[in-house]
């Protein structure tokens, strides 16, 4: 399917992209801005696969991957002064490579589990843990911290995908399905400051015991 | 043996729990409560069978395991002002989880490479790595950087049930054997304060070479 | 090949020496010592077989590797004073094990994947992300972030390697030139302070949209 197939080009570009601004924000080198970008482009994907036993992972099969990261980073590093200036068009990306990774994640799971709960957490992790690993090695609060609405819009694409696909649709509209769903609730969060009311802590009954 | 399948998923249940306290500290949603728990619940494991070559890990194969997370995480998000005010209620079961995922880890790690240094560290892999990642992924300070006796206490465990196996004792015997040196050492440790002396630095003789 | 065996050996312990200096600065008791210097002697090359699928890791099957991580702890816990006052020489047996370990990654990527961009990558890995997992664990800022040069020194002596590989030449010298190459640009960030320029920000266009 090559639609499929330049959608996930395009999502490990953005990711990357991602990664090479925390790198810009870091002041490293080229060298900096190539490896944060690889591993927040190939990252979740790569925790995916080597749960799943997918492996060598996909970027040993096909290093195009890591080739696209490199190019981004390179571009990156000599414009992140006009990247960053479209900050707000790169978390709209970012939003359409969450939507389409938390399928795409959700897909290889089901294919290889048979199990819907595993096709979600694997749709979950896919799209998020390359943005995860960038702000651990960056040493940025983790994106899983923030306030605004961003795994949770990973699981619903994948849980909405598994939906889909168990109601006998064909992938692809099943695929478009979870794409959407994903998208239109991170879309949401960035346009509307979406947010799930988080927990609020109330006074315990007995605070001496509190360690 | 169903005693220790209903050993193991009590010690899901208690790390994940600790993994969805830490998302009430930072007031997370309930997908973030979820994420945290599941992390934390399933962490060392995926871990250990991830070095073992055990793949897909555990969970992909059994995904109830993600189901009691998920459940202990939506519990805490309603009942977490009460669940931390018996949180020395939860170090206890969480010392009683330590102790029989040391066992565990150890077990598989022996069954698999044969080799009794390997199944020690699958042992203290096992019981500590959720942990690690919970305190790595919430931002707080590490399990491994507190003075008090925890990977010791996994090791001493891991140990014990290894040395046992090896003189010739049923995997039942010298698996109570390892739960109960672990959750005795790991008890003393919160009964007590028990710690080991740490390291304490002295003058280098060459102050001015130091980096 | 001995002479490559012992190579091996010497840069896990190097590796492990830094890990176990990283406990002392956190003052953690012996088994933190350990489980640090074994975390950092042997991370590299265990992401790196993850990663390529070839599993058990490499100390599942040698688990000397743990015994000399071990070894390494316990006798720099009794001794950091002193191995701290030699801190520098430690810098250069480090350089000497990022480079070794540079040539062992990257032969073993290409051995199984057969392509050489991947060969890099795994070479960078190997090398460098063992101090990378210290560095997180220890709660210290990543050895990624700091300005000297150390990725690239590891990616420069992967892609001698390969390329001399790939021009024909036998395994050992290939190896020789690829070490030296590390070697040599490691050596000069110490001895003379080499840094590549980082990335200088620059005013964005629009600063209002900067979010």
């Amino acid at each position: 399917m090559p639609v499929l197939e330049w959608l996930d080009y395009a999502g490990v570009a953005v990711f990357a992209a991602t990664g090479a601004l925390a790198a810009s924000r870091k002041q490293l080198d080229l060298v900096g801005f190539i490896f944060l970008a690889a591993v927040t482009g190939t990252g979740g994907g790569s925790v995916r696969d080597v749960l799943l036993g997918a492996t060598p992972v996909f970027w040993v099969e096909k290093p195009v991957y890591l080739l696209i990261c490199a190019a981004v980073a390179i571009l990156t590093f000599f414009t992140a002064h006009l990247v960053e200036s479209r900050y707000k068009l790169l978390l709209w990306l970012d939003a359409a490579g969450l939507a389409a990774y938390s399928v795409m994640g959700a897909a290889k799971g089901l294919a290889i589990s048979g199990s819907m709960t595993v096709a979600i957490v694997t749709g979950m992790l896919t799209a998020t843990f390359g943005g995860v690993l960038r702000d651990i090695l960056a040493g940025e609060p983790s994106v899983l911290m923030r306030p605004e609405i961003y795994v949770t819009a990973a699981g619903i694409g994948a849980a909405a995908f598994v939906a889909a696909d168990a109601s006998g649709l064909p992938l692809l509209a099943a695929s478009a399905i979870g794409v959407l769903a994903a998208f239109m609730v991170r879309g949401g969060a960035l346009a509307f400051g979406w947010s799930i009311s988080p927990y609020r802590p109330r006074p315990g009954r007995n605070p001496d015991d509190i360690v």
